[in-house]
């Protein structure tokens, strides 16, 4: 039996998040939690939000909400918009809808540039749209689609928007802070959200905020109701070193160990080694004879793959869950069945991925895909390889 | 670079034990410790040794040590024999000597039958000997010599041994109880021992034994000098449930959840599991062109490969440490350098192996030996696509 027994069976997570934890990681989250409204907890929570700092590449003040990114997302429409604003959404995929969906939900007058899935949005596009409607108060965008493994252009967008508008340029940044270089200072950006289950390491729980002295400005024109995501009651709480509700107390133990990490690691350490992973796996990916779905501007945090022609997507899924207790992504929406997601963002090595490179080709060979076993590991072994020298 | 930055490495111990531990126990392991004079103990350890029974094979009681296996070897010695008996050591590896020191240091004549390295332990030769030697008292072996990668033939020689004698059989199990069948009571084996960082997936710090009613009936007669090995007080001790010494709590608490876990899959699917890794890595290691240790008899724990011509072992074992974070181990004493061991007993699955024989691919690639890469994995995949159907 190919399948091990349940007692010998590991769980391998290699979906977009939730992303592994590592062992040390998983000992802090073990450990009781701090109550919130003690000094300990409160030196905790300053020196976070300054760490967090580092990661966002920014002098501005961070925010932690005890959320799901989708909070995150939500904190920006309603804190910095209000009922009737023009906005601008790049659907590309799955998450650009939800920015869609939130506009909508907050009674903001949408719009939407829609670029076809696997497609990078195109600031030309987006230059000619503003330049035909006057009116826009922000762009949202994602930096890293995750439905279809695409890097949206961030800097190019924001520079477009700013020369083109007033704008305030929204990046989620879910997938792609702490994986590649997105500095929200250095590229003027406004509001940049992700959240702890992605390059963080961590169980999900958390998402991150920062905005930029402009939006801060917006903050006090714009806005409708809100309570969980008022900034302003979360700027009253900060001011005495707290959070406005009950945070995430064992998370934010545990983020502060991550993140120590990641300073001693360095940002350009850790893009490159994203970078390298995600390479190698598209080069894997390609020497089993597979096609990549993003042809250009492939994202470092997932890689996202067409199903071959003559297999069922979602047995691709099911038997690598089933028989390697393996945990993959699948296509989303009108991509379902046609599309399976390898990801590389986070607690991930080179190992890693020739690990479900494996497995993927012993999938494919089982269903009765002809394949070549080992010919996409080896792919990926000599790029690894070859990085080394 | 091929190394992960240290935030991103992944420690994997494919040495034969300790061996990898599954995360729901070391969440048992992180519990706090039962006092061990407490009746809920008392259950525990009562429910523990009546679950070790069914992995030994045995009705005869159980017996836990806090100590490593080598403690358990020490108390089959000062329990079953007296200075001046004389006992025979089948000397085929690394292990096969302990068992000769362990006898030399209390004053026992020690008999050696010797093995070349990678050889198993010729049944007839033990029938030879002791037809030529009357007074032998117990015969001492490996069921799987952990130095070399080899099983010897248990059976065979227990039957030897009864025929030929009235010697004990006294069997290190260490690296076989748990990872192949062993049957105390059908084989007729008199002393069995094991350890917890092997096939019980537990950190090091507890062995285990069981002796048949003939060595029950040994130890009326025998014995030296011994207080904290001493199975007598050990005996006083379970007639109330408790043991002699303070023991391990934390790991007896964990070891009962593995033993859960190793009932509910029954052993014939646990030897299956271990047979068709050991099987899977040697036709990986084969198709990589390297020369296996054991050409007969091998081991189901672990697989014992010589180190090609031109490449330095020591190389090989440093650079799966510093490249990849990967413990294996690399041969002992006269084999130092010459040697190298991939385990693969205890919580293990196919793709760990996949992994382990990329990283060597790798390795000895990285070392500059002719290796066609993914051609040891692609092996690997194919015999265990094989074995599902």
């Amino acid at each position: 039996m190919l399948k091990s027994h349940p007692i010998f069976e590991h769980r391998r997570i290699f979906a977009p998040g939730p992303t592994p934890v590592p062992e040390e990681v998983l000992g802090e989250l073990a450990r009781a939690p701090l109550h919130h409204r003690t000094k300990e907890f409160i030196g905790l929570f300053d020196r976070v939000r300054q760490r967090l700092q580092f990661v966002f590449q920014t002098t501005q003040p961070t925010y932690l909400l005890s959320s799901s990114g989708t909070g995150a997302m939500e904190t920006c429409i309603v804190n910095l918009f209000s009922t009737g604003d023009e906005i601008l959404v790049l659907n590309a995929g799955k998450f650009g809808e939800r920015w869609e969906k939130i506009g909508t939900c907050y009674g903001m007058k949408v719009h939407s540039l829609k670029f076809e899935w696997g497609q990078a949005a195109d600031p030309e596009g987006v230059r000619g749209f503003l330049r035909a409607h006057g009116n826009i108060r922000g762009v949202f965008f994602q930096a890293s689609e995750t439905s279809t493994g695409v890097a949206h252009p961030v800097e190019a967008i924001a520079k477009v928007v700013r020369a083109e508008s007033d704008a305030l340029v929204i990046v989620d940044a879910i997938t792609a802070l702490g994986v590649s270089d997105l500095p929200l200072d250095r590229w003027d950006l406004d509001a940049v959200v992700s959240g702890s289950q992605k390059a963080f390491m961590l169980p999900p729980g958390l998402a991150f905020l920062a905005l930029s002295a402009r939006a801060h400005d917006r903050r006090k024109i714009a806005g409708v109701p809100r309570f969980y995501f008022d900034l302003n009651a979360e700027d009253r709480a900060l001011a005495g070193g707290e959070s406005a509700w009950t945070p995430a107390v064992g998370l934010i133990m545990a983020l502060d160990r991550v993140l120590a990490g990641m300073e001693a690691a360095g940002l350009p350490a850790i893009f490159a080694h994203h970078k390298r992973l995600a390479e190698g796996t598209r080069r894997g990916v390609s020497a089993m004879g597979l096609e990549l779905f993003a042809k250009k501007n492939p994202s470092d945090a997932v890689t996202a793959i067409h199903v071959p022609a003559g297999v069922e997507g979602k047995k691709i899924v099911s038997h690598l869950r089933d028989t390697f207790g393996i945990t993959i992504a699948g296509g989303q929406d009108q991509w379902k069945g046609k599309m399976f997601r390898l990801a590389h963002l986070g607690f991930f090595d080179s190992l890693d991925m020739l690990t479900v490179l494996g497995a993927v080709e012993m999938t494919l060979k089982a269903l009765g895909h002809p394949i070549h076993l080992g010919k996409g590991v080896a792919a990926a072994q000599t790029f690894f390889l070859e990085e080394n020298t």
